[in-house]
């Protein structure tokens, strides 16, 4: 035996221990004064740790992460700093101090062109971009975080966490650091004697500090009605009928955009008309959008999982706990780790948008000099190979009786067949090779690949792609429903009538639909009063959608 | 406006009021007595409820799954029960009482005969057969729990429960039901006043009860190496130098079976002497099995993130805290969905075996007669589509320069060309076809699809099938490594060369490895006792594997 004996085997405890012990000079319990928070952090953060720091496209630990950019760059510096989101401009301050060297990611919206500069000027080092899930496995696998910073809305004296609708992946981040004796901080909006619940425990949490003001959350899923314009109206009456109806879809996923949102205002309108309540769209993996209350309302939906809040949602999703998930106190718990798993493995469609899509039906939403990073899409957006149960619409995928071929996943694509500005959204190439090689990525950052979309929805009507045999045919069948892109105009018009026929395409009339009757007047609810007007006033948006 | 006005949005929560009212008879606070618990289940649950009962391949509810089949079937009937693994006798009772009518699970190992067989005769409708986080997903989407029966070690009396190393999926399915307003009942094996640490907050459990003995927990993942063969060090030795060392697979998997614990007993001998160590197998995603003890002693891993525990484990584990996740209290956290998460996502290499393979790579382990479910097998033995970042050996699968083209995860199948009792491994077609007709089954129980699976090792060699540019060039690697079963029988030798110029296969030759250096005497530990040896007598093992 070669045993390596006599040796610590709790070395990261050891460590832990001694960053804490240094904290009496700070503090005598577990709450940080808030105005201690950076000589805290100096404490209890040492040169070279890996640190993930909470922050998606929605909430924000932002009193820590501005904390963290105020240390001296002298005492903490080469940080490894792990992020679903670099969405606040001190996320990459960090780095031009010098106190951050290395990022993992998911996301960079906001901050993608300025992380494409930064790289290309040496001033941090690339680890890898994720999708939200990949990050959070990775927690637990090689990227075994230090310390972590989350937020929360309320803390106990013991520790205990309460996140109120805004869970989302706080539970994941704290449990990879709090079970390898790493360090966790939560910043939270008030301390109080007693939580409306517990939502993590406070065995779990070695530290909490009161921000200075409530913890950064973005509005991310609210769209407005009023921008909803007839093209996209057309667009949701065609997936309405040509996809929902015709597989029978009763569990679903929809991104954010403008042209979901008009389908899930049609739903209490044309959908009730065709009579399909009850039969499609019942059971979601989604935020609570402020465009689904007319369909709630209605009585279609079942059930809503929630990867996180809204703002303006809350007092609306807590008087409909029959439809949300919901706590003893009322109020939503959403769980991003989750509802990503559910929305994985458990729905029958993803439906999302792109700003390309190559002749394959590739479909990137990066351009050239912008990191933006995947977010969660892909891991919706794919057909998952480890699926082993079926449902209606998956079946509905299968094109041949080979007696091994399986379902499918719906992944449909819906997109306006020019961005705006006139550029086209069908290309030849897409960008995002380029930034592949611009910034000596690994892969080429594609959204979501060819081969895992089913449908393609443009104005001119949709692509049934998961019945092509060959490229060429997929290649057809995306040209034919291009319009006047150039990768459309290559399309042969006598080939339209046979790939109708063969039900590789479908216009709207084939569905029944006059392009004439594609009007906003069908959306249940035209501007977000009315969405207010429908929630019997419990929805409360955000000043800036205010307008009466 | 067609707001359906005046309804109830909280009936599920008016329904679990008026359920617990009923229970002052039994009960004045959340403790149910033990020997009311069968009174306290016809009380709280209603004919026709979806209940979820714990019991995976490891931990058993089994207090509850028994008490539940003493329910009088007059007033409890017609039950959607939701299992991720069916393995106890009276989980089947369940349905030849009526108490239960439908079925939606992911394993049945035990009793998937009798599953077979009750399912031809009526006795119960079967739902859809997943693998562990489909189910857990469905929990949140379509499949939302009524009621949930769960195990933990110990609860205090806020009902906050401590379930020591084998957290497992409790906190799932807690979450499922916890937060849509169903019932949540944990057995427990003890009462404290306070406990070691939280895994699941008091306020997500409605009720507790003392169970009459503690529950079952099966020792799964322990393989005495007394029972390794001289074949399964050779397969383990080209495993070594062929994929781990050949690719370098830094982060992986290991599924339950002697010639994975043969690799694992190898590293510390074998792996030493060709200098990998800190080159490949540093980040495990598996359960503490007891042959991983001497790689760990011999500082190979890094860390190790666990489904659940394993009997006799617990001191060991809590004496590594540096390379098991553990809690405050010392003793390992386990957490199967986050597990399966990290399996899936951010490991580079699944490796496990099958019963049968087919020409193409298709297999499975189901064979006639049996219903037994999938497991977590195909959630890791999969190439995950929605996977962006990369990692040195997922790139090494890339086998063309399209600038499209991305890596793959390395999914490996060990299998001897027969099982025992001359069984051939690789057939032309599988059993599991056969089983999806008699079953009716909507597709047929393949665990592994060929198109996932990169290399399979047999006594004979390795096939590189990720290296295949065609189906019949797959083919040809498979029967060139199937022995002198019928596939293997067909294979034209004169290709042999040609298929190992190629790189489609290697013998052990290729390698490096004399077959007659292919012995036990490199196991580093030959029998348990020597584990308990090297553990310095921190692993305790069960009694059954005890010999001396």
């Amino acid at each position: 035996m070669q045993a390596i004996k006599k040796h610590s085997w709790k070395k990261r405890l050891e460590a832990k221990e001694k960053r804490m012990e240094k904290m009496k000079d700070i503090t005598s319990n577990r709450i940080i004064p808030t105005n201690k928070i950076v000589q805290a952090l100096e404490t209890l953060i040492q040169p070279g740790d890996r640190v993930v720091l909470e922050g998606n496209n929605q909430k924000q630990a932002s009193f820590l992460s501005a904390a963290l950019a105020k240390a001296d760059p002298e005492q903490l510096y080469d940080l490894h700093m792990i992020m679903s989101s670099i969405s606040q401009p001190e996320h990459l301050d960090l780095f031009e101090y010098g106190i951050a060297k290395k990022v993992d990611f998911s996301y960079a919206g906001p901050q993608s062109h300025r992380i494409a500069q930064m790289l290309e000027d040496g001033k941090l080092t690339m680890g890898e971009i994720h999708t939200y899930v990949e990050l959070y496995g990775r927690l637990f696998i090689d990227l075994i975080p230090s310390v972590a910073l989350v937020a929360a809305d309320k803390a106990d004296a013991a520790g205990n966490l309460y996140t109120g609708p805004n869970t989302e992946e706080t539970p994941t981040l704290v449990e990879a650091a709090a079970f390898r004796d790493g360090i966790v901080i939560a910043q939270v909006n008030e301390l109080v004697d007693e939580l409306p619940r517990v939502d993590i425990p406070g065995s779990w949490i070695d530290y909490v500090v009161v921000a200075d003001k409530p913890y950064q959350l973005e509005p991310l899923f609210t769209r407005d009605p009023r921008h909803i314009t007839d093209i996209q109206v057309l667009q949701a009456m065609m997936i309405i009928r040509g996809i929902y109806e015709k597989h029978q879809v009763k569990s679903l996923n929809h991104g954010i955009g403008y042209n979901t949102a008009a389908v899930e205002l049609l739903l209490p309108t044309y959908g009730e008309k065709l009579g399909l309540k009850g039969k499609i769209c019942k059971h979601w993996a989604l935020n609570p959008h402020p465009t689904l209350i007319p369909a709630i309302e209605s009585g279609w939906v079942e059930s809503v999982h929630c990867f996180g809040g809204e703002v303006g949602m809350e007092k609306y999703v807590a008087s409909r706990r029959d439809v949300f998930f919901t706590g003893r106190d009322g109020s939503l718990r959403s769980n991003r780790t989750l509802c990503q798993l559910a929305g994985q493995y458990a729905v029958d469609l993803f439906v999302g948008s792109s700003l390309q899509i190559d002749t394959y039906g590739n479909s990137s939403t990066v351009t050239r000099g912008r990191l933006a990073g995947f977010g969660g899409a892909p891991n919706m957006g794919h057909d998952p190979g480890g699926r082993r149960h079926s449902s209606e619409a998956w079946l509905d995928m299968k094109t041949n009786n080979n007696p091994l071929s399986r379902g499918k996943k719906l992944v449909v694509q819906v997109v306006e067949t020019f961005q705006n500005g006139n550029k086209p959204v069908f290309v030849e190439s897409l960008d995002a090779l380029d930034v592949k090689n611009d910034a000596g990525l690994a892969t080429a950052p594609v959204m979501i690949y060819g081969e895992d979309v089913t449908h393609i929805v443009t104005e001119e009507g949709i692509a049934y792609l998961y019945k092509a045999n060959s490229m060429e045919e997929r290649r057809q069948a995306i040209a034919a429903i291009a319009g006047v892109t150039p990768i459309g105009l290559e399309h042969d018009v006598r080939k339209t009538d046979k790939l109708r026929r063969e039900g590789l395409i479908a216009l709207p009339e084939d569905l029944g639909i006059r392009r004439t009757d594609a009007k906003r007047s069908l959306l249940a609810a035209k501007n977000i009063e009315e969405l207010v007007e429908w929630s019997d006033g419990l929805y409360e948006p955000p000043a800036k959608f205010r307008s009466w």
